[in-house]
């Protein structure tokens, strides 16, 4: 039977040019992760759902892609669940395992399951996909890349400026545009708090942090909907609209939330990242955003975000510190901070903004015409010999057409053709034929070497 | 509630020395691949199921990894067969999608669904995990990784050179002594015409293929267990205990197969071959081996295996050319010719043979000592120019005992330790301790970065 080929929906296929673009943005980030001291590591694409389960929401939850187990998983079910055929109950009892859906908790699992290998602080990058069942969309997939990068077991906020230094490093080699935001739970707590609903900081945050989506009345109305009282509303509308330097806004806030010691906490820690910052000569914008919340409830510290200046798409990178994060897999008070570059969507703002370099190409430099068995010969000890001088080269390995061959080549992005027929063979050289120019030279083999290497 | 945490069992987590172990490995294998102008590829770890069912046998059937459709996968199937409670034929209702189990079907399938997208012939390359639900065990596991090199859409005996070349080279930049075993589909299949068995040829290589592991007298008798007439098993025997060098082999084999004529195409193969290798002065040893199958009934010209010469394991290497891998998916008579490297077992030989050079291990090339904040802060600004040098370079980020700052450096292998304290800070030096040696020397910042890069 033929099938018409396809793959699942929301996953994608990586020819040559897109695999060729996409390394050099791995590339570059994990080598920028390698200069300040980050480690690799790699986890398996399953994890036990017991691992994973409950710690996403129960939103998270329906979108993992759960695998069924092996053999005869139906008898293993009581008669009476598998009669009710209620499948969220099913699920859970035929399938042990699911793919990651981050890489944050195989992370956590990780460091606690490897914790006397491990030398702390632990720092630690890591660079695979993850897998979604969300609706695909536009620049949404079911499965995509994260380069998470991590430092656990250090309270220190060095690690904080690290990871801001790390973020200006990564998309300055990128030449890419991006504004920091930067802000941190505990401000956030502070806030709950002196608008008298420390309780309610959940509800709080998730709908600040919807300000910029959907405009401050949409805000107070989800607020209002979710039951906030309306005194704690009004009082929390300063600090939606608070504007100014980072300075000004820290100044201001030390005035509003002088009752609360977290709050004041958070707007310290704020500060001394700051001071690092100017320190350091920063360059790259850091802009203070108290509405800055990400919606994940883990972040216990500074929470970071990042926004592309030059392409208008959600945030390219973000993260936070988390204090409790290894603490559910038994392991407490290891307190963590980390980022995660989004890898595709980073892909999309350059190729929007056509920044990747031609250097990223990845292609054979010189490609030998095959005249026929005779010249072929000849040419896999000239190929031998340019392969050793560490350049990519190949002999087409059928004698078609030369219109064929010069297509091949075109096609892709060989810089060199090489054509070594009879005549040649008898002089000892070699015609090289520059793809761009169109300038034809005949070399002896040093000769071309050097040509094809400058 | 607190989890003993645990990953699915055949699965591996690799922490930053394996790591660094295995990107040796996949490093050098790729820059090879590109060295032969092989382009890179990437395909999803899911496909639809209809793309790999029935393409591995039954075995490999059960062997593939199903991920559970989302939603209410339980009501969408008829009541009837609902309570019928088949695994085996729920398994098929309940999951669209599966775990890629090899590499070489999925790039069937991305062969003809991008088929005007691509240049042909095309060199692909690919080095991706599969997952298989085999039972694991020592050496098997469940996830696993394949760097697979093909070249699709040439008839050329040069392509089966390349391969051999690839593998040369690979074995050689791996310092790993190997042994190429090269044998031809076609000869198997003369060799069924001229026993009189042309219809049994998959009995027969799959018997004669367990030669090595089981011994003459086991596969005559698996033979006869098959089926196979006594006339045909002795008038097979030769061609099993078939002894000389390959030229002899070759010679040899010419007298018993004149009558066939597929046979002697299959002769005629491995003669250019090895007369290409011949004229190439290829010195990685190639032995002609008769009884080498590999089991796989889609290869119809050469068949490829490498085995270590120095530990006793299974192949670290194989593959063949088939000629219509792509007409499943509706794309016929394209031809291919590719090879697999198994990177778990290379790591394991390399690994008994210790043969991971130093290089491998990626750290930091510098640690700074935290003294304090003061210290911390003017520490920072040299570790950016130092980084600015290109060395991977860090900071400890809390001001810990001495004692646990050089513990740290250590276990991570930091060649060098700098220190700066007061009386460093005063005369703009840095105390920069080798911590192979011991010795420490008093530095400006230049002659560090001097020292370090040296």
């Amino acid at each position: 039977m033929i099938q018409k080929p396809s793959i699942p929906k929301g996953t994608r296929d990586f020819g040559p040019e897109e695999m060729s673009k996409r390394n050099f943005i791995f590339d570059n980030i994990r080598a920028i992760f390698q200069k300040y001291g980050y480690l690799p590591i790699e986890t398996p694409a399953m994890e036990n759902l017991s691992s994973l389960l409950g710690k996403y929401g129960d939103e998270g939850d329906k979108l993992l892609f759960r695998i069924l187990n092996s053999g005869d998983f139906a008898s293993k079910v009581d008669d009476s669940v598998y009669s009710a055929r209620e499948s969220n109950v099913l699920s859970g009892l035929f399938c042990e395992k699911g793919l990651r859906y981050d890489l944050t908790v195989p992370f956590a699992r990780f460091v606690v399951q490897h914790r006397n290998e491990l030398s702390f602080p632990f720092k630690r990058f890591q660079m695979q996909t993850v897998w979604r069942a969300d609706r695909p969309q536009k620049g949404r997939y079911r499965e995509f890349y994260q380069c998470d990068v991590d430092v656990v077991g250090s309270n220190s906020l060095l690690n904080e400026l690290e990871l801001i230094q790390v973020i200006e490093d990564v998309f300055e080699i990128l030449n890419l545009k991006v504004v920091i935001k930067l802000n941190n739970r505990k401000v956030l707590a502070g806030i709950a708090e002196v608008v008298g609903q420390p309780n309610r900081i959940i509800d709080i945050t998730i709908a600040i942090d919807k300000l910029e989506k959907i405009g401050l009345e949409k805000v107070k109305e989800e607020l209002t909907e979710k039951g906030l009282p309306v005194l704690a509303i009004e009082k929390l509308q300063p600090f939606l609209q608070i504007k100014g330097t980072n300075s000004e806004k820290i100044a201001y806030m030390r005035i509003k939330l002088a009752e609360s010691e977290v709050g004041m906490q958070g707007l310290d820690e704020l500060q001394k990242v700051f001071d690092y910052l100017k320190n350091l000569e920063v360059k790259v914008p850091i802009e203070l955003d108290l509405t800055l919340a990400r919606g994940l409830n883990y972040y216990t510290g500074a929470i970071f975000e990042v926004k592309s200046l030059e392409v208008e798409i959600g945030s390219i990178c973000g993260g936070g510190r988390y204090d409790d994060l290894t603490g559910v897999f038994g392991l407490p008070d290891v307190s963590g901070v980390g980022i995660s570059f989004g890898a595709d969507r980073i892909y999309d703002v350059l190729l929007q903004l056509n920044k990747f370099p031609d250097s990223a190409r990845i292609s054979s430099k010189l490609l030998f015409v095959n005249f026929g068995e005779v010249e072929a010969e000849y040419c896999l000890k000239l190929l031998s010999k340019i392969r050793k001088a560490g350049i990519n080269a190949e002999l087409f390995p059928d004698p078609s057409k030369m219109k064929k061959q010069m297509t091949y080549a075109n096609d892709k992005q060989i810089p060199f053709v090489a054509m070594v027929g009879e005549n040649e063979m008898q002089q000892g050289k070699i015609n090289l034929k520059n793809m761009e120019t169109g300038e034809q030279e005949l070399l002896n083999l040093d000769e071309l070497i050097r040509v094809i290497s400058s």
